[in-house]
């Protein structure tokens, strides 16, 4: 296994590391199973080695060396992940995208941008509003992620109600197949060129290929900004606002709802008790921009909302990227994460409420809360937040509880089991169950079409038969 | 070969067709080269059967009753088709969704509707206008096409720069797999739940599926209208103009901009020689409508155009539709045809200009002309019709000059051979160049897991080592 090492080094020289500290802060992302692992010293051995190619030819080298050994491979962006994606086993290398960094090719007319895949998502932006431009993509892992890594998750941003998603952005994609190919597809606005092959890639999870270069469609920066804020009787009576909000054709960038609870939790100054927090932030140029704050207007007040303070757009604008890490939690014995999932309109309210109150009964529960912040007109992303300290369960035990019942109820409601975080290794079974048998045989062809050897990122995404024990920390 | 028949009918019964005018109906579609050969005769012997199921089930059990005798399955829908992705061989069954007709399901509050694949697009519409809703997805062929051609074309609508592709609207889709396998993709409004598997069907132009079933999303009817016409010195400053409109985020569902020669061809009256006419029309409420249009406004009067007649738009509305045929210019010694690319905005006057100029070369030319119809921030489709009556070389050698010499710019230019009208058999050869070797190999890898013995729709979309004359009339 180690002349994997030595031959990964022929090619790379000294970007390949199997020092202690590269391999702890590379083999797993932030998933709050692996950070209690890590706490509690059971993730057992580390991966071989991490490769930090600096070019595509590199990372079609690095993954030829590593098949001529067997040896799986585990790509790694910025690992800011929370869902497993990246758990690196024992006898793996781990390909880092750090060395493929920066913007390669800026058309300004045609408004887009070609960045690396490991260009870390704030740094890109920073390039762009140079020339006074966005991607508009605003992760709340914006200082941690990449733009590769956003490709290989299928991200979206805290702007996408009026900006996109990921896939609405991606122009064209290079990627490095298992074999080392370098495929290159094309930047086109659109195209009628048969199936779209870059969507292979987009949540393929590090899976069926190595990102390593994107072209991003770009935008003008806005020049300037309405904001608002509403409150509603409750979370149900803020969805149909917000409902209506996304029929009328309002596409404002951030549309936040908050239930009671969180809106008492981040703006308890600026919203009654007991009411829902609906935050409104609009981009653009006059006239666009006047007219569309007024339909908004109007269609919050046709839905009973009441005007608030846009303060509170503000203090969320400084505020919305700063969030406890799950280990000083788990020190003091509480089980903390959050569940994105995608729900219709028609069963969201209901799919809220049976959610929380479901988490509300377990054990040792302290808060069990959700928000809406990623709106369609077919539906909404419905984003829950948990925190036990369970007395009687472990935190493993209470985990799994939770993200069973939360999952369970989203897809006995028609909804996906992931609006923005993915699947990684913690939504794997329930994966299963959403695709269907078909569904499942029909990914599992595709691996096998494109990494017949199995060796990309191996335990990530795609439900197999393999034993659980295999592929959780 | 002919027992294949009789499976079939032991399956459907009457509806299984294998007279001389059914199988003519369905041996192929519009695309001109076919026309001419059904003109001149030369097409050769027609498929066995045509197979019309009337259910899911029932195109499981025709697809492994053809799996069975190893007889090519051609999926039909509406026939409308330009490029020759439908050209049943001799010995193959054509399985039409004539009978997979109709609206399954409207969720009202969560704008969605699910059609069966066969529904044909004229009266899925109508069924929504009852209920005050559309889809916004007006191709030319609407009253011939169907819903399931559009997902297996990757159509556009005359209306997609402000209502999107049918990308943009497919929540969910069923599809029967090579093998027969029923696979449903649920609909969600977005999910992070590995590749979107849809996308391998979008544009799959029946070669690795057969879709049974579409969920798409709908939209409220827009309660108002505005219209403008605008007129520029050449369609390079009109270009220029679009160009600004995307970039100031006007997403009005028509902009229509015509080269002179077709804004005369059109608008004789409507616009003074010489000038390239702009037909914007926006739709929506107040007060977002008269905000984009006095936004639009502003951009045109920036780029240097002068205000013509709104009629323009009106009289745009009325004959928009109304294309002649092939066969009656065909009889007159004459060959037309149309040709859609993307362009990137850097590159979109050029293009034009070097494709008109080198189609104008051709001996026989009649004419050579443009427009622009579909716009993205990032580039725009550029729609080519030309007609030639040449003296010295026969119609075919004509026809495949011009394709030739349209498609070679394109690729030049980093552009993408179809915006919307697809592969089929003509784009073929050049769809290879456009995916290079790696793309090609992708492409085939796909093909190759969903129907690993080739059985559904040979010939047509991908680039392979078959001899050209099994796969041209």
């Amino acid at each position: 296994m180690t002349d994997v090492v030595g031959r990964l080094r022929a090619v790379l020289g000294d970007h390949v590391h199997d020092d202690a500290d590269a391999l702890a802060r590379h083999r797993r992302d932030h998933w709050v199973l692996s950070e209690l692992g890590d706490l509690e010293g059971t993730l057992g051995e580390p991966p071989l080695a991490v490769a930090e190619p600096g070019s595509s030819e590199e990372v079609a080298a690095v993954l030829q060396a590593c098949r001529a050994g067997g040896t799986p491979v585990v790509p790694f962006g910025g690992g800011s992940g929370v869902c497993g994606a990246v758990v690196a086993p024992p006898g793996s290398v781990v390909l880092s995208t750090a060395r493929l960094d920066g913007l390669i090719d800026l058309e300004r007319e045609d408004l887009r941008a070609s960045f690396r895949a490991g260009t870390q998502g704030l740094a890109a932006e920073q390039q762009l509003a140079e020339q006074g431009l966005t991607l508009g993509h605003w992760p709340q892992s914006i200082e941690l992620s990449t733009v590769g890594g956003w490709v290989a998750t299928r991200a979206s941003g805290q702007f996408s109600t009026g900006y996109g998603s990921i896939e609405d952005l991606v122009l064209g994609l290079e990627v490095v197949l298992a074999g080392g190919e370098i495929l290159r597809l094309p930047a086109h606005a659109r195209a009628a060129t048969g199936p779209d092959l870059r969507q292979l890639f987009l949540g393929s999870e590090g899976t069926l290929g190595i990102v390593t270069e994107v072209t991003l469609s770009v935008r003008p920066e806005a020049p300037a900004r309405r904001k608002q804020a509403w409150h509603f009787a409750d979370f149900a009576a803020g969805l149909e606002a917000l409902r209506g909000l996304l029929a009328a054709g309002v596409r404002a960038p951030v549309l936040r709802l908050y239930d009671a609870p969180e809106s008492q939790r981040h703006f308890a100054e600026l919203c009654p008790e007991g009411r829902a927090m609906l935050l409104l932030l609009h981009e653009g140029a006059e006239p666009l921009l006047g007219a569309e704050a007024a339909l908004a207007r109007a269609c919050c007040e046709r839905a009973g909302g009441a005007e608030g303070a846009e303060e509170a757009v503000d203090h969320w604008l400084e505020h919305r990227n700063r969030v406890p890490g799950f280990r000083e939690f788990l020190e003091r014995g509480i089980i903390v994460d959050t569940i994105e999932v995608t729900s219709p309109w028609s069963r969201a309210a209901a799919l809220y409420e049976a959610v929380t109150a479901s988490l509300r009964e377990i054990e040792g529960m302290l808060l069990a809360t959700g928000h809406a912040s990623h709106h369609y007109r077919s539906g909404t992303g419905l984003y829950f937040t948990f925190a036990a300290r369970p007395e009687q369960a472990s935190l493993r035990e209470t985990y799994e509880r939770c993200w069973d019942r939360t999952l369970r109820a989203t897809l006995a409601a028609g909804g996906a089991i992931s609006h923005h975080h993915g699947i990684g290794r913690v939504r794997r079974e329930a994966l299963g169950k959403e695709l269907g048998p078909e569904g499942v045989a029909l990914l599992r062809s595709l691996k096998q079409a494109l990494d017949p050897e199995g060796l990309l990122n191996p335990g990530a995404l795609i439900p197999d038969a393999r034993p659980a024990e295999a592929t959780t920390p």
